[in-house]
């Protein structure tokens, strides 16, 4: 007999994700790992029980004190892993719509005082508690939406010091959100000011200045870059993956997002964790993902929030055999707390099936973030997961932004709509 | 002194829409009426104070056992009335996703077996409890987005009993979840397989069988007419509106939504009270809008889920002197419940002000479905309302589907968020 903490029943269909090869490369519908009619256990904060419903009684014994939930015909999914997320930062940039609104690109607002240093500025003014609050209610919005791990860019402050310091942070944000964070040092988000015309300069200063340290204290998992005209160079930025590999860090390329500049080829020779956005990539540089192993990460609401007509070529990427995760790129240029939505734009405008979206969504965003015990419902795994109110699992890319009826992080709802009078 | 039996303070933000013009043109930012730092009031389900939070102590006082709420620094907005909906269906179209993601178009899809008449033999199969049912949970999903008050159209029985029977749900419908709900009849959605290449002889019989009844037991509020290639003709469809004007019935228009086929020339030359879509109108079609003061409704979620590039023509059609309203278009073909996903779509790609979408998503959106009452946040107004965790009402459209933290209708709490262990 099983012993449990926490049993749930009435869920019409539990999506584990379970028992395949992860990275995974092209699910197709039928094959997505799915239990009819299923029941869940959790102890401890694990799972220990995932399978059908019935029976379950003479299998899972619940402990005194534990709890029964009742999913009423609703689905399990795992719980959503955001692979890619600017989430720390201060202030908003609601300022700019007028601008948008008028067609202007990127580079047109940055002259007229928006963009990345507008954002720079709030954040350097802010005080800790101002990040840490601001910060935490973008993590607990994300967290009701169903996600339970997230990673974390730096990237605001573009001082070798504050970068540091803001990815000292990230694991006070993990301790009061309840969410499984992993920080990502993107000191080079953009040049900073201090340093306009002269990125290298700056890029040495971090590799000085910030490497060591971040290294001696494990304060992030991964270095990026914003390989991009304007930002930083591929020679630059790949100087700053090799001073990352050299003392033990894992990569990751901002690439390819507005002109094809050589970030994809940069993420497969330096062989990256990641390669994130990839919309003005080719298929000569698809194939050199593909070959080189590296996990493209696909920010379907990010094409969404500009004018642009430009989509996440995510259906190319899965064809020609790359490994497709899933983000919000939640930052104050398009500030989205919401998985299920990147989600269903991948279904929709990227043309993945509900199956392909979810398995990017979650075990594959693990893989994309080295958090390879999250993104499945498996037993022995943390008994991280969501119930939507769906009767399977293709419906939460089928529907537009469908939202959880609770979330659960260690077998603990951290999140639930209830009727309140 | 004001009694109240609810009382809401700690408002960061109230974004009341009074005093103006219904239906409005054009709101700018810095017009939308706000009230920085607000408390409301709200007793018998109708607003009773709306103004700053200081001073209300000596103002409105809280009757015993009344409710005080505390908005934690939110914003308080209207409620959102969605003015287009095909809510009212039976099963879902889960299975034409792999077709899409092959990019068929809809008529390619609708030869395969999928489309309108798929979700046809589907209602038409369902009982009467099992419409309810699925339909009552769809609506309950749009509450607890912000929605209070809908449009509900028929259209997926097409037969004419079967259409006149599918209105009898809806007053059903509003009972079991609390909205306002506006009944429109939309018997001429499609041809039904009865009468394939026979629409006029179809639309005869819903003129003589349908609109007495609906006429005289007060059934629906509007016709509408789905006028396009393949479905019906200008000619048909202005048949069809002048027999529902002469039965005191108004009228709507599905107008040059895949093709410029006359739609909003028909909705302007009749009179009707919106022209809905209008992906392919023209300039001269706009002024002709704007001419007859037509309301347009537009549908942003519904290019969103479409493989075209095609947007709203919002910003258009607001430049011309159209007054916008925003409806989800929720339906088996893009099963969107949420009105502020509709809001950020009509900012992000419709080139709307958060101001000009919010007030299309409220008092616009109540004319376009004549609901005078609704839409705005006033004295003597009924307390349809939601609180969002937001700083200002920009921000609802600024950042992408942001959900509400909780949703009054007449004063009472129709969905919140809080933990539940």
């Amino acid at each position: 007999m099983i012993l449990a903490d926490l049993l749930i029943t009435g869920v019409a269909e539990a999506a584990t994700l379970a028992h395949g090869p992860v990275p995974r490369i092209g699910i197709a519908a039928g094959e997505l790992s799915r239990i009819p009619d299923a029941a869940v256990a959790v102890e401890g904060g694990r799972f220990v029980y995932v399978g059908p419903e019935r029976g379950v009684s003479r299998k899972v014994r619940l402990r005194p004190g534990g709890r029964r939930f009742d999913a009423a015909g609703g689905t399990i999914v795992p719980g959503f892993v955001d692979a890619h997320t600017h989430v720390l930062f201060a202030g908003d940039r609601a300022f700019e719509l007028p601008w948008k609104a008028q067609g202007m690109d990127y580079s047109e607002i940055a002259r007229r005082g928006g963009g990345i240093l507008s954002t720079v500025r709030a954040t350097r003014r802010a005080t800790r508690e101002q990040l840490l609050r601001e910060t935490g209610q973008r993590l607990a919005a994300m967290a009701r939406a169903g996600t339970t791990a997230a990673e974390v860019k730096t990237g605001y402050s573009l001082t070798p010091g504050g970068e540091v310091e803001l990815l000292r942070l990230v694991p006070v944000l993990a301790q009061r959100t309840g969410l499984r964070l992993v920080p990502t040092f993107l000191g080079a988000h953009a040049v900073p000011p201090e340093y306009r015309g002269r990125p290298d300069a700056y890029v040495d200063r971090l590799i000085r200045k910030s490497l060591p340290i971040i290294a001696q204290e494990r304060l992030a998992k991964f270095v990026d870059v914003f390989c991009e005209p304007g930002f930083f160079s591929v020679r630059t930025s790949e100087r700053l993956l090799r001073a990352a590999h050299s003392v033990g860090l894992g990569t990751k390329v901002h690439a390819d997002e507005f002109v094809r500049s050589g970030g994809a080829r940069l993420a497969a020779r330096r062989g990256a964790r990641s390669a994130d956005h990839l919309l003005a990539a080719n298929v000569d540089d698809v194939r050199a993902l593909a070959h080189a192993g590296v996990t493209a990460v696909v920010l379907p609401a990010t094409a969404f929030g500009s004018t642009s007509a430009r989509r996440s070529p995510a259906r190319e990427l899965l064809d020609a055999g790359v490994a497709v995760a899933l983000g919000t790129d939640c930052s104050p240029n398009s500030w989205v707390e919401s998985m299920p939505l990147a989600v269903s734009l991948a279904v929709h405008g990227g043309r993945l099936s509900p199956a392909e979206a979810l398995t990017a969504a979650t075990v594959n965003a693990a893989h994309a973030i080295s958090l390879e015990e999250a993104g499945t419902v498996e037993v022995g795994r943390p008994a991280d997961f969501s119930v939507f109110p769906v009767p399977t699992a293709d419906h939460v890319g089928y529907r537009y932004d469908v939202r959880p009826s609770v979330v659960f992080r260690q077998g603990n709802a951290i999140s639930s709509r209830t009727l309140r009078q």
